[in-house]
Parts: structure tokens; C-alpha cells; sequence
């Protein structure tokens, strides 16, 4: 074995055997090299290595294990061996970013996106250190991650996480995917800091109705737009028809046991006690009581004449007619499910765990029950991996998952989250954003998305605009701008001062340029300053891209880095009402809460039902910190009315309803449909957006 | 130019140029070279070359154009040329094929499918000649291929055309899915033969109903048969996104006209001349008559609670509610429209021509009216590309499109077809199939798609089974089967011979042999031929893979070899009546027709709107040759009832019903969503099929 005695010096890992590993002096072998046996039979090329996962080509044939040979073919295995261990670890990236020329005025976003080609995504995948088995390319510009890649990098240290929420919005929305994705440009592309955005996948049915994407917007967009925008990799059609699977699975499941003989059903003993797990677990008459079925039917359509409908009218339904309704897909809580699991065996327990209805004796009826988990479990087996696109100037951005934020969580996935902050990197940071304003989206974030996950927050950043400042502080409408005073941005300032110190995270306010003058920018970021925030910035990503945010990343590089104070708002031990409480008192500014009956009898049924003890989502309008809409600014002494309280067991949360909450947007009179359109000849999208 | 004058005389393109052209003395090129003129720019980088759809990187910078650099640079753009010319041509396949080691007793399809490893499909791509982007990876074993392949191969002769259908079938179908895979396993793994199978999508609802895949089966199989059975690329939940957005859009359209002012339209004007061309399209009134609505929503799950409903009635919608159905998502008449369409073109046309109601006067409404056929489009544009997977043995397939039997016409897409007959080359074979019955399937294929398609089928595989002859020669059904005797074979062969004759293709009459008896088939085989059969031979893939079905792709080469004397049943121009009434008494036996006077209305009206000269696609049981699902054999002397008539527009046919058609299957008592289930540590599915 001479000549690999000569190469053991210098190597990271040693094979030792054929004939006789005894045989080599161990004292020639570096310290801290791992050491390997390995036998004869692997040699000779009888065994693979699977231990190390790698696979090489033998080098010899059985009956001709020359020395020679025996070396080559170890040398071969160490520098496989080598390959592999570095493959397990976090890989620097080499990103190459794509330029920006950004045109005056900007153009709209269907045509900066469209100007840009992306990478293919493959390239980018590389470059950020995914393996090639850990991806799974959608066409160009899309790819599925594998969560073995989890596994791979378990001991690598998390990036930096940062949170963008915004303050109470107008009702045109404030711009945080902008701001998301014009950070995560000026981080990577200007300031050679590994980041990764976290976006949540937009519905698919507003797409046809009111303009506006959510890819972000001008220089800071997600590429292709369009891609983003519909259909992507089918997640959300998933989630469609396995929520529909368990629809049809309920109320067929009622017909069959109404109408059908226990032997038809699959029984023919007499004796309960005598009945198989199976026949228990799978043929029994669940007794459904159909007033109380709660698991809605869904599409991604904005359909208004879905909201209220009567099923079960055809003559081969028996009278077994119903009221019912359709949800928009997002709304479905195995979307608030794939937003919140960590795995996929987490997953199919969730998905398991989903309450639809109660029995006749007010037992909660879930979807293992129906024994359609696995099923479901299967129609979700690829929506569970998160989706890799790129921003405009060729930096990674995760898209997955988009739960409503009127009654679920509205954050995206969790799984997404956490693969970034291994692929950024110690170094790096992961940006992702909270849907609505910081009173819903932000608290959801804090004390559900980061209780289900276990990760903690290391700055907030906190979108702004004048304009909203300007409507919160007095003005009659977003659509008319006042004259504004320092008394107006005073008092809201107070308000993110008070929400914000709550859960004593690090601050940056940012304020989006488009429409505000200089003046009025200096002294927003001046109060916001004196009211607590870390940091305040103008920010000018829509009309330059990473550029103009460079500002903001450098405060969001030194907020993150002053360490978090995160606590959660409350104890999910407290009651149910205790909770809710704390949130309209400490997060809204209320006095108290006032619970209807129904919601008083459903927070005792569900607290019966030992689901006491799960976080809060309130579904309440964003468009106040209040109740009622129209109440802008900082409304105090209020009390708020809880009209009605609903679970998602499987998502893992409670939601109160603060006033009713529409689950199926409709088209409006000139839907944005009309401009929609395909060159057929250049296959290209246009007029959306 | 001295280097570059060596080298012309073995170029098969000349590039001339720098400086002067009219140096080179035109007597050194090689009659038949292609001669380019190029100029000074060209040579020192200025220009590229995109007449030739090449590119390279150039050798010499601006000021130093060297005659050395311009030869190597032209040497470079003719390497680069011949390789851009041999890309255009077909290419021989370099298949390699996946082996088969069949077990017996033969395992579940799962099993089967899951034991063999598939070819990347990159590489299947590159082995049957597609180009790098000519194709778009979904996953591993999907992907897409680019409709402009059809223009790079346009002056590719076609690959024979071969049909599979099937006599009158069982309840549980004869096979025809594993016999189409079979015959490409033999034709490609056996014989050496290019060949491709064209296989509709299946729905997906149904999967979680009853057993039983559309893949094919045993060793005749399409893989991962999870992948082809779920999801697949996503072209159904397209087809469901873009038939719902329709439906709200319809709804949507008349409760705004009917509770909004001319104003809020977009409209005010009060002089109808004075509108614009976009005011007339976008926003006048389409006055709607809604109890005329044909167009329905739909699920790609098997929910029988939606097909009858009654929506629009929640207060927002006030008081404009009407009884509407959810049909299964195949039998949208999307699905028929991208089944049939030949380009980007025109499928964009058949979807503005989808005909959903008539308005108060009677004239029809389409999706154009309603300003959503470019949203369609941009819904579709994906699902309008076949998808490329694998064989059992690695052979390719294309699978795309899968119109509902029932009221449409029940084959896969035109464009899979006409892709794979060119990739196939001349000396190849695509196997297509077409569903339900030959009465059915087979009488579509010619009348509806190859009117379409214009392409001419070479040779028809007509699967019977045993088991269903004897069942239409006189069993009581198909559980029970009954003592055969000659004369039951007699009839239904003769029942073959009278319906095919009709199309004068070559047959080769095909028997499964799972549960027949050697003696049985033989004497089967004698009477088919007798029948007037090209040939006749048992075929055995499902236990053994294509080598069991050598003898059937022999038998089909041959037929194909023989010439076709294809012509269609009935000229398009005659009266809807007697086109029906042809294909009534010549494919059914009937005697004649009987039209209810709701479907005499209609055909009047349809025929007083312009759409009289539309093909027919009948909506019949296929479980008869009859309208009556328990008259076995080959019934004669009925009158056929037509109940109603309907119009796919833009799909492009008629289609009366004879009795009801479900258009909403329902899950059976025990459906077997219960067994499927996902290994969450290997993530495999489990149970499906």
C-alpha cells in the first residue's frame, strides 16, 4: 500500500483496509483526520460507500486488486469523500447580479419586468449553494426546494431575520413587497450581503379583477411578474382541490349514512365490541350534524355569487340540500396549514387534525376521521416545497404560501423562512413581510408564525407613507392629500411607538417616496426618531431599484445587529378571553372587549374541546386600528365587539371575528380582465399590471 | 483572405465579406454551398447573426480585424451555422431503453411503476431530438415542449398514425389505455422502431373515487403514474381557472347591469352612434337572458352535491340568484377547445367563439362579448404545450388533454399528435386512443378530430377482450361470465366488420389475455379475421411489458405499410338532422332517429345562428351500440331518441344527448381515497391504484 501511505498525510479523510488496515501505521495519519475501515470487498468493488452518500466508478475488476489499483480506487473514494463533506456545508455564494437601467418615468411593472431576463434558475440555484438534487426546475425562471436541505445544513447558523410590517394602511395598500424586495436588492446587490426575500404567493382570482400585484412594484419586483402572479407552481391549485376533496368527502359521507344500510357501509356485525380498528376507524356513522359543518368548498376565482349558495338540489342528492358557501382559495385553512407547518410529517398531522364539523353529540368531526388525511397529504406533497424565483437584479427570493390575512395569519410559509436562513448564511438576512397593517400582520408574525417556528425577529422595519400618515392624521380620504402639520405626524408616530415597544424589537421606519416632498420626509423620519424608532429612512427602490435603498440597509445591518429583546404578547396557557383581551388592549388601544353570546358559547365549546390553549388570529379590518374602518389615527376607549369565534385546530388557532370578514372577494363593474391579453405571436403577457 | 479561401471548398455555408467580397473567386465554393454575403461590421463584432438564429463570441476587438481573426471568426460562424442547420432537421433517435425484469404473480401498477427509475427527462428530450429550448422541465420527470418546434420541423415528413379503440365495452373498461402503451413498448424497446403514445390526461376527481388509472397498467405503463394521475403540469386547474373566471364574469356582468346606471357602465353618452369601438365591446349591455346560460362552473373533484345549486344568494347579491351545476372539470368546453386546437392562434379564436347564453333577442353571447378571451388565453398559454414523460421501458410519451367522453368528443390533443408524428420521423409511429366504445371514440376520432387536425389515421387497433364479447354475445353482465359459443363470437365480430368498414382503415383486431383461455383466443382471432380484420393477435404486455406485444406491433407496421383509404362518414354541409341520422344508423345500427321537440328548437336555432355546418358529437351511453346501456350485442331496429341538443362553439361541434349524461360523477361509499396515503420518511405515495 506505498502509495497510499504517501497521500495519507495530507488527506481529510482516510480509508483504511485491503488486506490489513492494521497494517498502517496510525501515527502517520494527521490528527483530526477522520479515519475510515473499509474492507476488502469494497476494494474489489463488491460495495458502495452509502455511508458517506457518495457513489464512484470502480477502477479494477474483482479478480485483479493490484496495489495500484487499490490506491487509485481509494483515492478516488477520499476525494468523493472530500466533495460530499463539502457539499454538507454552507457554501459562500458567488452571486452575479443582474443591472438595473432604470428609464424616467417608470415604466409600468409588466414592462420593467419584462425588460429584464431573468437568470435561469438553475444558475441562481447554484449560486446560492443548493445542491443539484435538492431542486426541481418548474420551466425557466422557477424552482421547487426540497426540504432534505434542512437536514443537510441542521448545524449551520441562521441568518439575520427581519420582519416588514406597515403602519394602519390606506385602503391602495403602502408598498411592503416593495419594500421587501428593494431591500433584499440594495442588501445583495449593493452591499454584497448574502439575503434571501420571503413573499407570500398572491391569489390568483384578484389578479382578474382589480390591478395592482403583488410582486412588488417599478424597480424592485420579482421576475417573471407574470409567472409570480398566476398559477406559478400549482400550490395554491392544490390546496384548491384537496380542500374540495374533503368537501365532497363530508357531505357524501352524510348522504351514504343517511340513505345506506350499516352493511352497505361495510359492517355486518351486531356487536360494537366486536368491530376491527378499521372497520371503527374507517366504516362507523360519524353522525355529522350538518348545521355545524364549517369547512367551506373554495376556488381561486373571485366568484361574489359563491358566497351564499344552496347544494344537494339534484334529485340523485335525495333532499339532502343544504346552504353553503365557496371561500377564495387562500382562505382555506390548509393554506394557513402549509404557511405554518415545518415538515411534512407535521403537515399530514395538521392536515389530520383539521376540525369540519361536530357530531350529533358535539364531538369535533375532523378530516382523520373522514380518513382522507393521507389523501390530502398526497394532493400537497409538492406544495410544501417552497418556490425559488429572482428579483430584478438577480437576487433570490422564496415564494410560498399566502394565507388570508382577514381570517387566517397572512405571513408566508415558515419552511421558506428557515430553508433562507440556512442558505444566507450566519452573515446574511432574510427579509420577509407580514401582510396589513402592524396591528394584524405584525402581531400574527410575532405571536403565531414565530411561536409555530421557534424563530425570533431581529429587526422590524415598518412601511409608512406620508400619504397614509397624512389620512391617519386627519385627512378625509386617501384620495384628497391635506396640508399636513407636526401635530398630525406627531400623533401617529405616538401610535407605532406604542404597538412597536410591545414586543421591544429593534425598529426601522421607512418612508416610500413616490408622492411625498422633502420636507414632509425630513420631518416624518425626524419624529419617528424622537418616538422611538431605531432608525428612519426615505427609501427610493420603486423608481431606481436596490439603489435607492441602500440607506435602509445599512440601518436594517446595524438594527439587526444590536441584539432582540423579543417576548411574546402573551401566554397561550391564559383563556381564551384573557387573550384576546391582551391583544385588543395592548396592540389596538382598546378598553375592553365585549363578547357576543355566540362568541361566548363557542370560546366554552372550544375550550371543552381542549383547544383552549392555541395562539389568537383576529380578523378585524385593517384599515383601523379599531373596528370600524372610517376611525383613522390612534382611536382610543373604544370597546371592541367580538361577533363570533371560529378555529383552524390543524393551522392551530383561534379566530375571533371582530365584525363580519368577506372570504370571497367579487369582480368589480370594468374588471381588469378586459386588459388582459397574449401576443401570440411573442407568447408575451400584456396588460397585466 | 488566404486562410479562409483554404478552407471554403468543404464549407457547407460561405460567409463572404471583409473587405471585399468580390475577391473571392466564386469558382472555389462547391456547388450547393450556401453562400452568405457579410460585411466589415460583421467580421470586427459589430453585428451578430441572427439571420441564422446563431451566436458566438467574437474573436478580434473592432480596431484589429486581422486577416487571421477574420478567418477563425468565420470559421467559428460556420461550425456555428452547420450545427444551427442539422438542429433544424430531424434527427435519428439514440434511444436508450429502460429494461423490464416483470414479476409474476404481476405486482400492483404502483408497485410497478415505483420499481423502475426513469430516464431524466432531459435526457429523454435530447435523445428523441428536441432542442435545449424547445422544452420546459416540470420536476424530473415532466416536461413541456414549445409548440415552435412544429415550425422548425415543418418540412419533416409525418410517422404513421395509428388509432387504438375499442369494441362496445364493460362497465370496467377493456384496456385500451394499456394497449396504446404496450404497442410503443414493442414498437421502440423491441423492434427498434421510433414511436410515441399520445394519452389523454385523466381527471383527477376520479382518482380519489373508484381504482383504477389512466397510465395503463401491469407492465404497460406511463411513469411515475403518481405524477401522471395527480396534478401532471397543471393544465386541468388551468382549464378550471379559466372556465370559473368565465362563469364569474357572466353573473358578475348581469348584476351590475341590471342594478347599475349607464354611468357607473363607463358609459355617458346618450347618442348610441356616438360610442367608440372599445365603449361598444367593453361596456355596452350584453342583456343577458340568464335562464339561457350554458355555461357552467367547474371542480376537478368528484363532488355530486354541486350538480344542482342555486347561487347568488347572499344579500350582496340581491336577490339575483338562479339554479346553476358544477360539471367536472374535463368536461369543460376548454378542455375540448385545447384537445382540438393547432396553435397559440387559434386557440386564442375557439375561446373568444365559446358561446355561454343568448341574450333577450336570441343571439348568442361568447366569451369575446364578455372582454375576457385575452384572459383565457393568458390562463392557457402554458396548458396549450404537451406534456413529455416515459414508458415503462423508457420510450417517450406525450400526454395532454382529456375532453370528457361523455359530451365531448374523448381524445387527446391535436397538438401532441402532430408534434410527435414529426419527431417520430417518416419511418416512425404515434399511438393514440381514443375513449369509450368504437361507436363512440373511434366515430370522433375520424369525424371531429382528424376533421380538425387534417391528419390521416394509417392503421386502427380495435382491443376487445374476451370477457366483453362474451358479455354482448348474450352474459347477464360482466361478473359472470358465461360458456362461450361460435356463434356469439359470430355476431359481434360482424358487429365490428359493419362499423369499421364504414372508414375503410386497415384493423388489426387486438386480444387482452388476462382472463381468457388460449383455446378461446385462437378462435376468436379466426373469426375477427374471417370478420374482415387485417390480422388478429393476442398481445400480452401487461404481464410481460412490450415484449409480449412484439406480435401485435408487427401486425401494425404491416397494416400501416398497406395504405389507408381513410374518408369521413358525413359531409359537414349536410342538415344537423342528417348527420346525426348518418352516424345514428351507420355506426349504431339504428334504424332511425326521433328528436324531441326541445331538440328540434334547437337545432333550428342553432342552424338560424350560423353553426349548422358544425361536425356532431354524440352524447350516448357507451355500454350499448343503443341508447339503452343493457342491450348487449349488436342491437338492431331501435329508434335513437335525441332529448336535447348543445353547441361547443368553440370547440367546434354539435353535440345532441341521447338521455341524460352525467357530467358530475360522485364518490362511491367507500372511496379509495382511504388507502392513499404518503410515506413522509421516503415520500412515497402509497395506495393509489
Amino acid at each position: 500500500l506505498s502509495l497510499t501511505i504517501q497521500w495519507l498525510h495530507e488527506a481529510d479523510i482516510v480509508v483504511l483496509g485491503s488486506p490489513k488496515p492494521e497494517e498502517i501505521p496510525l501515527s502517520w495519519i494527521q490528527p483530526g483526520t477522520t479515519v475510515l475501515n473499509c474492507s476488502h470487498d469494497f476494494l474489489s468493488g463488491k460495495l458502495g460507500c452509502g455511508s458517506l452518500g457518495v457513489h464512484f466508478n470502480g477502477l479494477i475488476a474483482e479478480d485483479d486488486v493490484s496495489l495500484l489499483a487499490a490506491a487509485l480506487r481509494i483515492q478516488n473514494m477520499v476525494s468523493s469523500g472530500r466533495r460530499w463533506l463539502r457539499e454538507q456545508q454552507h457554501t459562500r455564494w458567488r452571486l452575479h447580479c443582474l443591472k438595473l437601467q432604470p428609464l424616467s418615468p417608470v415604466p409600468s411593472d409588466l414592462e420593467i419586468s419584462r425588460a429584464q431576463t431573468p437568470k435561469a434558475v438553475e444558475v441562481l440555484a447554484k449560486e446560492i449553494g443548493l445542491l443539484a438534487d435538492e431542486i426541481e426546475i418548474y420551466g425557466k425562471s422557477k424552482a421547487k426546494v426540497r426540504l432534505s436541505l434542512l437536514e443537510r445544513l441542521k448545524d449551520q447558523a441562521d441568518g439575520k431575520y427581519v420582519l416588514v410590517a406597515g403602519i394602519t394602511p390606506t385602503p391602495l395598500g403602502e408598498g411592503k413587497s416593495t419594500v421587501t424586495v428593494g431591500l433584499v436588492q440594495a442588501l445583495t446587490a449593493h452591499l454584497n450581503i448574502n439575503s434571501f426575500a420571503c413573499l407570500r404567493q398572491p391569489s390568483q382570482g384578484p389578479t382578474f379583477g382589480v390591478k395592482g400585484g403583488a410582486a412588488g412594484g417599478g424597480y424592485a419586483q420579482v421576475i417573471p411578474m407574470e409567472e409570480f402572479n398566476l398559477h406559478l407552481t400549482g400550490d395554491i391549485h392544490a390546496i384548491t382541490a384537496a380542500n374540495n376533496l374533503l368537501a365532497a368527502a363530508i357531505d357524501t359521507r352524510i348522504l351514504h349514512e343517511n340513505t345506506q344500510t350499516d352493511k352497505k357501509l361495510g359492517i355486518n356485525k351486531t356487536d360494537p365490541n366486536a368491530l376491527t380498528e378499521e372497520e371503527i376507524g374507517k366504516f362507523a356513522r360519524l353522525n355529522i350534524d350538518p348545521s355545524t359543518i364549517t369547512w367551506q368548498r373554495v376556488l381561486d376565482t373571485n366568484d361574489r355569487f359563491l358566497r351564499k349558495i344552496t347544494i344537494g338540489q339534484a334529485p340523485t342528492e335525495k333532499g339532502y340540500s343544504r346552504q353553503a358557501q365557496f371561500d377564495i382559495a387562500v382562505a382555506s385553512e390548509i393554506m394557513a396549514v402549509l404557511a405554518l407547518t415545518d415538515s411534512l410529517v407535521d403537515m399530514k398531522e395538521r392536515l389530520g387534525r383539521m376540525v369540519v364539523a361536530s357530531d350529533k353529540n358535539g364531538q369535533p368531526v375532523t378530516a382523520e376521521d373522514l380518513g382522507v388525511t393521507g389523501a390530502l397529504t398526497v394532493l400537497m406533497k409538492d406544495a410544501i416545497k417552497p418556490n425559488l424565483m429572482q428579483t430584478l437584479e438577480g437576487t433570490p427570493v422564496f415564494v410560498h404560501a399566502g394565507p388570508f390575512a382577514n381570517i387566517a395569519h397572512g405571513n408566508s410559509s415558515v419552511l421558506a423562512d428557515k430553508i433562507a436562513l440556512k442558505l444566507v448564511g450566519e452573515e446574511g438576512f432574510v427579509v420577509t413581510e407580514a401582510g396589513f397593517g402592524a396591528d394584524i400582520g405584525m402581531e400574527k408574525f410575532f405571536n403565531i408564525k414565530c411561536r409555530a417556528s421557534g424563530l425570533v425577529p431581529n429587526a422590524v422595519v415598518l412601511v409608512a407613507t406620508v400619504r397614509a400618515l397624512k389620512m391617519h392624521g386627519g385627512g378625509p380620504g386617501v384620495s384628497l392629500l391635506l396640508p399636513s402639520s407636526k401635530h398630525t405626524f406627531l400623533k401617529i408616530s405616538l401610535s407605532l411607538k406604542t404597538s412597536l415597544n410591545e414586543y421591544r424589537c429593534k425598529t426601522t421606519n421607512v418612508f416610500i417616496t413616490r408622492t411625498d416632498t422633502r420636507a414632509e420626509i425630513d420631518l416624518v423620519c425626524e419624529l419617528a426618531k424622537r418616538a422611538g424608532a431605531f432608525d428612519a429612512v426615505p427609501c427610493y427602490h420603486w423608481s431606481i431599484g436596490g439603489k435607492g435603498s441602500v440607506e435602509l440597509a445599512r440601518a436594517v445591518r446595524d438594527a439587526a445587529n444590536k441584539g432582540s429583546r423579543f417576548r411574546f404578547l402573551y401566554d397561550v396557557q391564559l383563556p381564551i378571553v384573557e387573550k384576546i383581551r391582551t391583544i385588543a388592549q395592548a396592540v389596538y388601544g382598546a378598553r375592553d372587549i365585549e363578547l357576543s353570546p355566540e362568541a361566548q358559547s363557542k370560546i366554552d365549546r372550544y375550550t371543552q374541546q381542549g383547544f383552549g390553549n392555541l395562539p389568537i388570529c383576529m380578523a378585524k379590518t385593517h384599515l383601523s386600528l379599531s373596528h370600524q374602518p372610517d376611525k383613522k389615527g390612534v382611536p382610543r376607549d373604544f370597546i371592541l365587539p367580538i361577533s363570533d369565534v371560529r378555529a383552524s385546530i390543524g393551522a392551530g388557532f383561534i379566530y375571533p371575528l371582530v365584525g363580519t370578514m368577506s372570504t370571497m372577494p367579487g369582480l368589480p363593474t370594468r374588471p381588469c380582465f378586459y386588459d388582459i391579453d397574449l401576443d401570440t405571436e411573442t407568447e408575451q403577457v400584456k396588460g397585466l399590471f
